[in-house]
């Protein structure tokens, strides 16, 4: 605390000068250098980043060689941080308050922000922008003066990162941020759309395709939710181990029998399909197998997996037509960064029986499991070896003290 | 009444010999003939039909060339009728009963009829079968001993036709017959498509596909519900007079503009796309259009129309994933027969201001402006020639007295 009082004093309304890890080419190992962190401007705010975990998307765009791929540019989106300085007319946090940076934005004044039906802001609707959302320009410079790009507006792998205000949920600096972290992102998606999206009612029947840490947080909401049989579906059998710490009740090992489809044996093991069924994987063929998996009347298909561009899915018109099925898909799982976030960590925090959730349940929201590693920020590289190499679900990446 | 009475004691338990109008040979005239109508077997039920109207998918079968046509048969399932007698183990209706036969069963025991979320009976499926559902036996025959088919469950080209009790609803005596009638298929369809389907808010914007019969019931049912914007989509601009009867605010003369798609025009007016769209031609291209004219968030497409056997509906996978829009389809409108049909009749009949429509409405269903003709049962070709002319939506059909 003494600490951040005396950066306080000294930076506030500055530049600041800290180490970041910025790609400068795809592919390569993130570069530690030292940068410059411009202040916040008007609605802007500085944070002192205290850990970040690794995502999918942070490692498909550190990939990625061609636009809307941008180089330099600091990496991560899930975070927890501190509140270091405020621009102008930011009333929401002040110094010191502990905040998790969001991709999705919440501006909390547009038609969207104020329905209850969307979480997709019109304000600063979601894109792969390389700027800050608001002003279209950078925070971050290198010690020569060059520009480097942010990313989905958070750009979290450095010591310190400038965040829009409706980016930031203000959360109970109680909670553990190696477990806040996992909420900016993935965990969020997943649970979110079995709570949310899919609106997942006690006793239903799920199936989930693709069991990385999207799929295993969706098995996670839908247990919350008091589901009953919650069928994961993955060409690696070893996932069906994994996912019963999140609430798998059953496994599909895809690929493994010749002479049924995915979905005629998910309609077997459900005596007519899953009330709801989750594609985490990205490939529209998925969402076909993943639509026909579900009951005929009620069924809805959820799809949550990025394709490659263009990729489109295929139903057949009479289908949907008869089948009373459904198919949708979202962001963030659905959940208003503002509003849903905190419900979900006080899930984590106090095993509380809030109503939106059923009433009876008696487990709290299982973030532990899903940090598998945890390294220091002068590692960051080793975070992307364990997510390349499959091993990791979560790597949480310390900034050094 | 005293009628009635003396067929009731002739003919109960009896094979009964009656005027039906039977099609012997695909888009031939349908030749009135006497046939003889064989008693309800066990929880199957024979009525007396009152009237009739001609619904586009009695001409869709009546012209079919292949599989699943078959001849001859007895068309029509839209009516209303009196219950002449009942067979064994039917307690829901009795003798002199008034009751709208429905082509989509109800069965009330099977876990969809028990679901508020489904209205598709699992015990009765819905299939296009010559017979009647519960024995796949047939309760016509002609003169000759030739066996005649049924059609939808319903065969209500006939004096006397049989259905299971599983598809029969009844109605209030008070009603019309000429507008309950319309209540077995169509105007359910598009009304309830906007009422349960959709679930249509007051305030909502609306966009319509195709404005036949179904089409202007679903503008009927979202301005019942309290849609204020509700734009028809037609390439025959004489269709926006007709549309204004069922609440039509807007129209978009399809294919007139060369500059913009549909969608594009739907979307400037709707300041971003309508909350609920409807495609009722049955083309799997205008569901696309449907989807791309609705709202990012909440935007929910559904399909009513009938397209070819085979087509399909292709959506971009990076949409259905972003965008938060929904699709979905139903049968009935997603009504359930039993429980819904008398709410829509009693709206019918005394405004009634049921809690399950918006409170503060103040007109009741339109049903008066669906019927355009009305010919007595000899000239039931009348009724085909008008359907095939675009002249009629409803034509009813007058059994002779």
């Amino acid at each position: 605390m003494a600490m951040e009082d005396i950066q306080a004093t000294t930076t506030e309304g500055q530049p600041l000068r800290c180490k970041a890890a910025i790609c400068r080419k795809p592919g390569s190992p993130l570069s530690i250098e030292e940068i410059i962190v411009a202040p916040p401007m008007p609605r802007e705010v500085r944070i002192r980043v205290i850990c970040t975990s690794l995502c999918h998307s942070d490692v498909t765009f550190w990939k990625m060689q061609v636009p809307p791929a941008i180089f330099p540019r600091i990496f991560g989106h899930e975070a927890v941080g501190v509140v270091e300085s405020v621009g102008e007319d930011v009333t929401e946090v002040t110094k010191g308050d502990v905040v998790v940076p969001i991709f999705l934005s919440d501006c909390g004044e547009c038609i969207d922000c104020k329905s209850s039906k969307s979480n997709l802001c019109s304000k600063f609707p979601f894109k792969l922008s390389p700027w800050m959302p608001r002003y279209a320009t950078s925070r971050f410079k290198d010690l020569n003066g060059e520009i480097i790009h942010h990313f989905l507006s958070v750009s979290s792998f450095s010591e310190y990162t400038v965040v829009d205000i409706a980016h930031l949920t203000k959360i109970d600096p109680a909670i553990p941020p190696n477990r806040a972290c996992l909420l900016s992102c993935g965990v969020s998606t997943g649970v979110g759309a079995a709570w949310i999206t899919a609106g997942v009612e006690p006793g239903s029947t799920i199936a989930i395709f693709g069991l990385g840490s999207i799929g295993l947080a969706v098995a996670e909401g839908a247990r919350l939710c008091g589901a009953t049989k919650i069928i994961g579906v993955d060409v690696n059998p070893e996932k069906y181990e994994i996912g019963k710490k999140f609430g798998l009740t059953d496994f599909v090992h895809a690929g493994e029998s010749e002479d049924k489809s995915v979905s005629q044996i998910i309609i077997e093991m459900t005596a007519g399909g899953a009330d709801y069924c989750f594609e985490c994987v990205g490939m529209a063929s998925l969402v076909q197998e993943a639509y026909a998996s579900c009951r005929k009347g009620w069924g809805k298909t959820i799809v949550l997996g990025v394709d490659k561009p263009g990729s489109k899915v295929s139903l057949n018109n009479s289908e949907v037509l008869a089948s009373g099925k459904s198919l949708t898909g979202c962001l963030f799982g659905g959940l208003k960064p503002k509003s849903h976030v905190p419900i979900l960590l006080k899930r984590y925090m106090d095993k509380c029986h809030d109503a939106k959730f059923i009433s009876n349940y008696q487990q709290e929201l299982n973030l532990d499991e899903f940090v598998t590693h945890e390294v220091q920020f002068q590692d960051i590289n080793k975070a992307f070896d364990l997510l390349l190499e499959g091993e990791s679900l979560r790597c949480v990446i310390w900034m050094d003290k």
